[in-house]
């Protein structure tokens, strides 16, 4: 675990706070204080603070009070619904202004555009973020984080930032670029998580317990990286090769899965889902391209 | 890549048919011939094994002439009703009997045990079996086979198998063990790369490339195989555990997939009908649950 005095020594007593103490802003807050910062916690709901004031956070009566105490106010609740809640009442507003906001709250890309809009306008700097793993990895080297929004903005804050360990990568000036690759990437882990779920209850049916399958499924994702990396490429230059592995056979194993779940009785919407757009792309004459063919069509105009 | 004379010294004349010669049956037909088997290779449409022969395979004429060349036959072809078609036929019938099938084919667990039953009832010894990995594992230690049906049969035609390297398993006398492990890791292989592809078209619709986004869509399946693991005990347990991560935050993240994918135009249909097996979750009264709880809703009578 870093302190911050190993990146800085200049901002030994630099400040910090953390609005909203939900899990993950809890684990913030955790790491900036090993760190060594000066941290400010404040909680919609009270008594969230309790372990971190022990361990010498400083309490806030108000969200105002709280932006108020630091230069830098790191924002993570449950969507930007909860934070405008927040940020866009009058004092908070007031008392941000001319300080720097890091919204690590996830949602849509636009509502960091428009947050983002919002900030400007009331003379607030702001740079939107997103955190891609779990409250486990805050303060540890396997912690990843996204940021986008003005690159200076970044620089200056990048100490304490850094206070939090793992990766931190700065995705571009276009301030919903976090929340963009946010989405993307936990589109992947929720469909991937919805597959396995439902790959648990087929095995189920068929008598196979979810100890007995864990080591075959952590063998195909063992293979998906590789593939991520091939379909890449075959979707950015559109060739979208089938190479002996056509989308027509996919629509076969796909077609096994939905008749081997309902045989059962268990639900199959996923993948019928998903075998629906495989077969729609072979009804559009693409029969002998590979599955990736499915991005042309899930973003036709 | 081992050699037949590495695992069964006695065994060196010892043959093998593959009917089938699409990618994967050509592929297994190439590490016999590599193991220096005696291999007899046919497949319904001619001219797939020019490439085989060359390379000291033997051709037969028709199916029953090239079952009739070996103690143990593999099949390997695009589902269960083109094994039948080729299996039934009445002169290919009575060549097998007596003689060994490893069926390699994939389809639901039923067909398999109906291809079982099949044999029985025309006295040709049947294993069933599945390939996990691509085509071009065949041969190297990568592959991975799984198998069903009587352990005896599968012990004594393990050497013949060994030739094709990589690592074998056996699960049990239910013959329709193999296709149940089959099915439910193609659901969760087909399912992930469903929500890669997606998550694709919906970074392009943001401006970023497939390129871009792959580093980071494999550090997302990297953290899988430790989730697989832990979520296989809570699905055994039925804790169905949210461990600081309850349902409801998943459902949160899953609608902001769906309204980002939309607001661009993109078809969310595979998302939209994950998220609304986890609102149904939420709905019965499980929002604390992990979302592991589907599993229950999906398989619940």
């Amino acid at each position: 675990m870093p302190t911050y005095s190993d990146t800085d020594q200049s901002a030994l007593t630099a400040t910090v706070t953390v609005l909203g103490l939900g899990p993950m802003g809890r684990a913030l807050a955790d790491a900036f204080l090993d760190a060594g910062l000066r941290t400010t916690v404040w909680n919609r709901t009270p008594g969230k603070d309790q372990e971190l004031l022990a361990r010498g956070a400083t309490g806030a009566a108000s969200a105002a009070e709280a932006v108020a105490a630091s230069g830098l106010t790191v924002v993570c609740v449950v969507n930007y619904d909860a934070a405008d809640g927040i940020l866009r009442d009058a004092a908070v507003t007031d008392a941000l202004k001319g300080r720097t906001v890091v919204n690590l709250t996830a949602d849509t890309p636009d509502r960091a555009r428009q947050a983002a809009d919002w900030a400007a306008a009331h003379g607030i700097r702001y740079l939107d973020g997103a955190i891609m793993t779990p409250t486990t990895t805050i303060g540890t080297p396997h912690g990843v984080f996204l940021y986008s929004g003005p690159d200076d903005l970044y620089q200056e804050h990048r100490p304490v930032l850094d206070a939090l360990d793992g990766t931190h990568t700065h995705l571009g000036e276009d301030v919903g670029r976090a929340a963009a690759h946010d989405i993307a990437l936990l589109d992947i882990f929720w469909t991937s998580m919805a597959g396995y779920v439902h790959a648990l209850a087929l095995a189920r049916a068929e008598g196979i317990t979810a100890r007995e399958l864990a080591p075959f499924a952590q063998g195909i994702a063992a293979i998906l990286p590789p593939l991520f990396e091939e379909w890449a490429d075959d979707v950015d230059n559109g060739t979208y090769s089938g190479e002996g592995n056509p989308i027509t056979s996919g629509v076969s194993s796909m077609s096994h899965i939905v008749h081997a779940s309902e045989a059962h009785g268990i639900d199959a919407s996923v993948m019928r889902a998903a075998e629906g757009l495989a077969r729609r792309v072979v009804g559009l004459g693409h029969g002998e391209d590979g599955f990736t063919r499915v991005t042309e069509l899930l973003g036709r105009r």
